[in-house]
This record gives C-alpha cells, structure tokens and sequence, in this order.
C-alpha cells in the first residue's frame, strides 16, 4: 500500500474543502491555535513513516491524554480498575454531569471527564511519583525524551475548569474519589495540557495497534487481551457523544482531543495522528475526522 | 383559641407515636443531636406567646435560615433577584444537580440548596460586611442579641459539603456564580449552622405572618407584598420534594432544616416552630410535621 | 368592596396592552378560536354576581375540568387516590413523561396529563355511567342544566393526542391502569372539549371556596378538609410547571385550561373564572393571568 | 483452526456453570422456553459448518430480526435513513423513552426499540408488500424456505406490549411515525417473534462477514462499505446498555435478543449464533455471552 500517496491525496482533498468549525474557545489558551493548521502522520507495524503537512508541529493532545493515564491505571489495578468506572457508552456529552448523579458516582466510562478524573484518582493513590511516572511513561512510548506539558494551558484550564470541579466533587459525595480534589484536578490539567506532534502521537498509539505494551514501559505493561480491550473502549467511547458516528464512517478505534488531534489504530497494520484545530460541536476536530474517513475508504483499512 | 391546650395536646399525642426517623447522618456534628428532644413555640400577631417541650433548647437551624438570607437579597435586589434564581418548584431532591445542568445554571427556586447559594453569590457583592448584615439581621428579626452560628457544625458541614462544591462550580461554569466559590462555600455554611431555639424563630417568623418587615431590620425592609412572595415560595417549594405533601396536609407556609426545626405562618394569626430531630426520607422532621398537621386540624387554620 | 369596579378597571388596564401569545395551535379545533375574545366573572360567597367582557361566552374548558373529574374521583377513594396519583409539583411541563418512566408509572399530581388520565381511569372502575355521572356533576355545581361537550372538539384532540396515548400506555405497561386504553382517552377527550362561560365556572368553583361541597352534588361530596386539600393541590400544581409563578404573583389556589380559560378561590370570599385564549408559552391564558394579578393587586386578596 | 474442538470445549466448559439468569418472563409465550437449551452453530467463510448442543432447535429470535429489517431500509434508503434514526449507542435500556422526548422523537440508534418501530415505519411506507418482503429476504439470507414467524408469540407481545405502544405515539406527536401505529405495532411483532435456529441465524449473518450483500437477496443488496457500517452499529448498539461490555469482553460485531439467541460476525472468517434462554438484567442471554468469550480468547478472533 502506497501510503505516502494516499496521505498526500487526503491533504489536497481536505484542503479543498470549506475549513468548517471553530477552534475550542472555552480554554483560553488553546483558542490562541492557528485554525489553518493541518498534520497527518501514519506509522505502520513495519516501522514505516508516513507524514503530510505540520505533522512535526507540538499541539496540545488534550484528551488523547486519557488513554495513557488509563493504560497506566490498567495496568496497575487490572480487571478491578472497573469497580471505579464503567466500560459503556455514555450517550452523553463528555461534559454531561446527569448520568454520574443518577448512577452513584461511577463514570460510564474512563473517556468522558468525569471518568479520567477516577483514573487520575487511582494514580495518586497507587504510585509515589505519579507525574514523574506519566512522562515517563509517554516519553517511553513515543521514544520523545522532551515531551512535557504546557503549564500556560495547564493554567489557563485550571481557570476555567467549574464543570470539572463539579465532577469530582459530585464524586467525592458519591464516594468515588479517595484524594485531595485539589491535587486531582491539579494533575488532570497538566496531563490534559501534553504537547506532542502527530509523529509521537502515532509512534505512541502504534503500541496499541501492535503486540500490545508487551515489554514493559516505565514499569507499565499490558497483555495483548487488555490492550484489545483498551481499543474497544476507544472505538465505543472514544468521541464523546460522536463515537457512533466514529465508529460507523471510520471504522477503527481511536480517541480524539480538544486541542484538534485524533490518533488511531488499525491492528496489526498501522496507527495514525492526524491535526487541525477547528472543532464541530461535537468537539471533534472536523479535518481530523474527514481525513480518516478518507484514509479507511482509500485503504479499505476498517476493522469491520 | 386556646392555643396553650392545644400545644399541649399536640405534646401528648406526638409522644404516644413512635419516633420514626433518622437524625441527620451525613454531617456528622449534627449526627449528635439527642433524637427524643421536643419543642413547639407559638406565638401571634397579639404578642401572646406559647410553648410547649423544648421549646427553649437551641438547634441547628441549618435550611430554614435561607429564608432570612433570601429575605436579605430580595430587600437589596427586588424582582430583579429573579434572574438569578427562579419561583418554581423543583420536582426533585434539594441535592439534585440535574436541572441545574438542563438549565443553564439558574436553580429552579431559592431553597434548593444551589438557589440559596445563588442567593449568598447576591449578598457577597451588595454588602460590605454580609455576614455582620447577616447576624445583625436575623438578632433584630428574632429580638435575641446572642444569636450565632456553631463554628464545629459549619466546619463538620464544609469537610462533608462535596456536593455544595459541585453545585457552585457547575453554575460557575453556567456563568451563575459571580464571587469565589470558596467564599461562597463560608458564609453558607455558617448560615446554616446558626443556631436558635423554637421561641426565637418563632419570633422571626412572625415579622413574614404580620404586616411584612414593614420597618426596617438591621438596614432591611421589605413591603407587604414582598412578604407575601416570599410566603408564596415558602409554601411551593419550602419542603423540599414533599412541598406539595405539606401544603396538602399542613396548609401553611414553612421552612424546614435537616436539623430538624420547621417554622411557618398562618398570616395575620401566628407563627409558630416546632422542633424534633428525626427525619423522614425527604429531609423533614416527623414529629415536627406531624405537629402542624395536628396544629392546623385542631385549629383550623389552613391558609385555603 | 366594589368588585364591579375593579373589574371594570382590570378590563381597561387589560384591553390597553398589547393582546400577546399564541391561541393553541396543537388542537385544529381550538385553533379556531378568537384572539380578542375577553370575559371576567366574579362570584361571592354572598351569591353576588359580577361581570365584565364576553363572560357569557362558551368556550373550552380544557384542562379545569381536571378538578370536577379529580373532585369525584377523591369522593369516592378518599385518601387511596394517593396511591395511583402523587400530590407534589412536577417541575416538568404537563406533557413531560421523564418522570413517569422513572417513577414506576405515578404520574406527580392529578393535574398532569398522566395524573388526570389515572383520574379517569378510577372513575371508570368505580362508576357504572361515568359519563352521565360526571355531566350530572358539573350541572349540579354550576345550576346550568345545559352544559356538555362539543364532540369535534374531542375528536379533535383524539386524531392528534399521540402524546396522551404515549402516556396511558407507559402508565399501563408500570401497571397503573386497569381499563382499556382507548376507553380511557375517549372519556378524557370528552372531559376536556366541556364548554362554559365564565359565570358557569365561576360558580362551579364557588363551591371550593365556600365550605366545601358540604351537600352532595349529583352523589359526590367532599369535606371541607378534603376541599382545603384540593385548592393545596391547585395551588401547588395547577398551572403547569409556571405554579410557582402563579402562587408568587396572584397568591390565589385556580386551576388553567389550554382553552384560555382560568379559575380561582379566595376561600370563604369569592370564586372568579377569567377568558382569553392566547396563550403564553407555558400554556397558560396571558390575560387570564394578568387579570388576576390585578384582581388580587387591587383587593389585596391574596391567601397569604 | 479446529472450530469443532473449540465448541465442544465450550459447551462442556458453559456446562459447568451454574446456569444463572431468568428467562424472559414479561412475554408470557416466551416465558414457557426451557432454560436449560443449549446450542451453538458457526459457519465459516469457506461454507464450512460447526455445531454444538441444541443448534437445530428453532426459537424466537427477537430482537436480532432488527438487523434484518434494518438491513431491508437501509438497501431501500441508503444514507438517507440517518434522517430518522441516529447511529449513536443510548447509554439507556432497550425500553428507555427519555432520550425519545428530549431529542425530538429521534431514535438513537435502530437497535433501541423506538429506532426498530422507526425502521419498520419506513419498510411500510416504501414497500408494496411489506412482510411478504421480509420473509423473501430472511428466507434468501439463511437459505431455508420455511422460516416463519409463531403466530401466538407475536400475540402475547401485542397483549403486554404498551411501552411499544407509548413509544411509537411518542414518535407520532414529534412528527416521525408516518404510518398507522397499530399496523407498525402488528409488523414488528411479527417480525420479532421469527423463528430460527443457530444453523440459520448463522448462514444469515454470514452476509454480514462476507462480502457484504453482493448479490441481491430477494431484491435487496448492500455494499461492502454498508454491511461495515451495520457491523459498526451492531458493535456500538447491539446489546442494549451492555454493548460496551460485549465489544470489551468479546470483541465481535453483533446482536442479542430476548429469546436468548446472539449472532456475531468475525470479519472475512467466520458468522457464529448461540442459544440460551436465561438473559442476565440487561436482557441479554447469560450462556451465549460467556460462550462468544470463551470462543474469541481460544481463537484470538477479536476485530481489535
């Protein structure tokens, strides 16, 4: 498969399309993005590199976060981790604080807000230096010794995250949150406010499309079997109240970010990263999501 | 009317049932209070005064004081408070964050417990010194110089309060909350912590049953009118979700608190409150509501 | 007090504002009505009569008859009605079915749709001619021998009252309805499309006001407690999910009809029944409303 | 891979088990099937067949005929059925009506019953001879000409079946039923109560794992690029609120019914239908599931 063609395609289309949505303007900081910026980087099991665009540009990943938090968090509660929060589809916004009321403090699932704040929960409480074991471990998994986080957004998120403290409070009066809220929320910012470019974040995702995290990294590993299950989790959850629609036009597992990214996973074929800042009211990057429509049409690469 | 045979009356009757209920239990300072204590004051338009039990005991107040700091913002506001926090009933728990997200962060009613944290947002901006105005006002109400709150109820009620933090952060995130929600979060709850006994809120009440604050108390007065909506909200939406079950029943405009006190009005004849510790599954207290239904049926005093 | 007057003014200030609204549209039927139409009745309970407008007129009395079907209903089960029907304020609007799935099929209180379908639904249990016995009913209260129903109205409401059907069968499948479906909409259809004027209303809610429906009409009779917990009701309930609103800006215990009709108690001085049909977007008459928070303005009648 | 080796371990691993679980008992016809059936059928991509236990019994295969029928619409209005109904999972139970209110009688997906009523509203209108249609296209698809639906199943569910009946009326007042209600009612419930048995569930869910409906089956054919997108939908919304569960823990598109059969697709491989008749409390069959687990870690044939 010609994937540098196919890549190159998939740019000049997108680029003839209308630049629909809006850049996420409820963080301050991130409303500061060049909307016309657009990356698209695939990596594939043979250890091929694919790129078009700004793919080399660092964008904050937001909640593709969530799926190493969680990784790290599997790993180290396994199947108990699920006690804390579910594995369904919330059908709800990802900001949607309703279900938590009605369904005693336990987050449908670990991708919308409420969900992350418990893995973030569970993080604190089993290891001695949560921040440093969380860069370390996306640094291991992207092979990036310099990926860290943007404390100007971290901040600016912090700021502006009411409905986030509402979450964890709510949770904490359910009795599903064990540490300080302060510190939670305190770490949630700096993981949400990651930067990487589209190359890390495919090389990161490609342990998920590969043998699983089969070798340890930064002392955190999952079997084959958990990492098919973190790609389910992915493809039910994975775009807020819009994975059905991911699911159905896509195909493939994968997690999306205010900031504008989507990463995402063919089994044993390939990963891929794609940026552009602009949104659709779903909070899913538009060109994002187009573009690999695009790319699992082209390449015939849907898991169904 | 004989309202001293009548207290007395009612005194036997209510302690020949059993004492159903449970105190309290979620702050644990107000888990303390001895759950066989008793007390009934009434007191009419005439000055007469009538008691029966412990009626000299103090308690937690707790809710019923969002009546006076309502009276307070609605003195400072007038009919532009409505903005803020609505006249409607709830239909749900005074715990419920559902509406709230539904509806933009404005509460549906000034008792529910985001409304009366709307109503403390109003107090922090218009006052200088609100929580001086707050006692100065509720001393001149009630006629008492010593009245004040039990700063180990209000502690014990802000290490338990998650779910008064979420309320506050999410109508901060809706753009409700103008003041510091941890500010916010203080005076609220040494509001509510304040403590009085049956005579004393008795006595404040009838300034709601009379002519209206027609003279100014402490620096805030309110009209004949305004007394009257103030009395209207009490009787839609003072009982948390069995409002309906009190107006049904009782037929008077009260307020009860999960310290178990409920005071209310029969207007231009009494006020009266009553005061027993054990609660029923809505929050109010049994024998305190019992007693009025016995009050109202004896004497025949519903408003309809 | 010279009600003539102030009943002349009210029609004055009225007529000066601008006639807004909409004549519900959802009924083909009742679309038809005329915007402009204004009628006032008021009667004491020294059987003095007063008028203004077109309050000779008939119209559809839509949702007040929900009180007449509610009155039998509670004459002939007493407090068990309780069982099958709630007695608290919805905070939904009255065509809301949330709460009914969530709460076992028990509508909140006889004046929501579900709530008076359960009504009827008794009356066809307990009755052997439910339909002759509730027209003998209205006609006893009102002393008009002619008043019924206009049949294209009712089939009016049948073709297009999927949202009734929706709710009769939900309350059916949580087994809170013993008879036939369809039998139960066609009494409803029948009970809504009852036409009066404003005199015949009036003097039918006279009887809530007075001492209850001391003697018995047609069969039925309620104690004064029974008829003190019917206006509780009214008050709590009766106008949708703007009760709140009402009570705080009338302070009158009334009942509203989609027809544009509303009646009102001031116990143990007067009954008032007021008519224009444009409706604001609660579903309740603009005038109608209006009018009587002039009339209890003015005459400082409010019950609190 | 020795299919036959793998299910006879199945079976004698399932067996082992207590056999947990209810059968269906809200249709009182379904209640009679015997809980200890056990059958297992899979049919690969190269015709090759493999069964276990009672795979030639035929029982009521419920609500995997959603699949069939949505299938038929989908061939019939290609994208433009999304107008109708969504693609996204509920996070509620088959039988929840409140997103159905707050989304404008939208069905979330077509696998809710509300979205299989919307499905059956469109075969209605675009079809000449409806069930005659459906019965050709079942009977091409599993290649057996006598599969037919019980005529006394599809009764009984008529006769209990009022959350159907408030659902379809709840669409009909948002304006997205065209037809009669009643003739929708009376398809689905023939549609539902089809009989088949694993063998043929198997061979008909093949078409799904194959090539999609290459060839037209009696009239109605899908592209490859749409049977992936019904397999998306089967995966995301094919289990009620447990369809996250079913994607984590088994890793297969599908679908379940209350008759206690699952039908699953591995893409390009295999087509498998299973058979037990006691659900667990989210209405799917407790043995199938534990089966199509157990078959997917010894064949490692998760999609992801």
């Amino acid at each position: 498969m010609d994937y540098q063609k196919i890549l190159d395609e998939i740019a000049i289309e997108i680029a003839a399309l209308p630049n629909d949505g809006e850049v996420a303007n409820y963080i301050p900081e991130l409303a500061k993005a060049n909307p016309d910026k657009f990356g698209m980087h695939l990596t594939t099991v043979r250890n091929e590199h694919f790129a078009v665009g700004d793919a080399e540009d660092k964008f904050s990943i937001q909640s593709i976060s969530k799926v190493f938090s969680l990784a790290m968090a599997f790993s180290l509660m396994g199947e108990k981790l699920w006690k804390r929060v579910g594995v369904e589809p919330s059908g709800n916004p990802f900001n949607s604080i309703v279900q938590l009321e009605y369904e005693n403090g336990i987050p449908r699932n670990p991708f919308v807000n409420a969900g992350a704040l418990v893995v973030v929960d569970v993080l604190l409480s089993e290891l001695q230096n949560p921040e440093e074991d969380l860069f370390a471990f996306v640094r291991s998994l992207t092979g990036s010794t310099d990926i860290t986080y943007n404390a100007k957004v971290a901040q600016s998120e912090k700021e502006t995250g009411y409905l986030n403290s509402a979450f964890v409070n709510m949770m904490k009066a359910k009795g599903n949150i064990v540490n300080d809220t302060e510190e939670i929320l305190d770490f949630y910012y700096k993981q949400c406010s990651i930067e990487m470019n589209c190359r890390e974040l495919a090389s990161a995702f490609l342990h998920f499309g590969e043998n699983g995290l089969a070798y340890s990294h930064a002392g955190f590993s999952l079997t084959k079997s958990q990492v098919k299950r973190l790609n389910a989790l992915m493809l039910s959850c994975g775009f807020y109240d819009e994975s059905g629609q991911f699911a159905f036009k896509v195909g493939l597992a994968g997690k999306s970010g205010v900031g504008g990214g989507i990463a995402a996973v063919f089994p044993e074929e390939f990963a891929v990263a794609v940026w552009s800042p602009k949104l659709n009211k779903k909070g899913n990057s538009v060109r994002a999501f187009n573009s690999l429509e695009l790319l699992t049409t082209k390449t015939e690469s849907s898991i169904f």
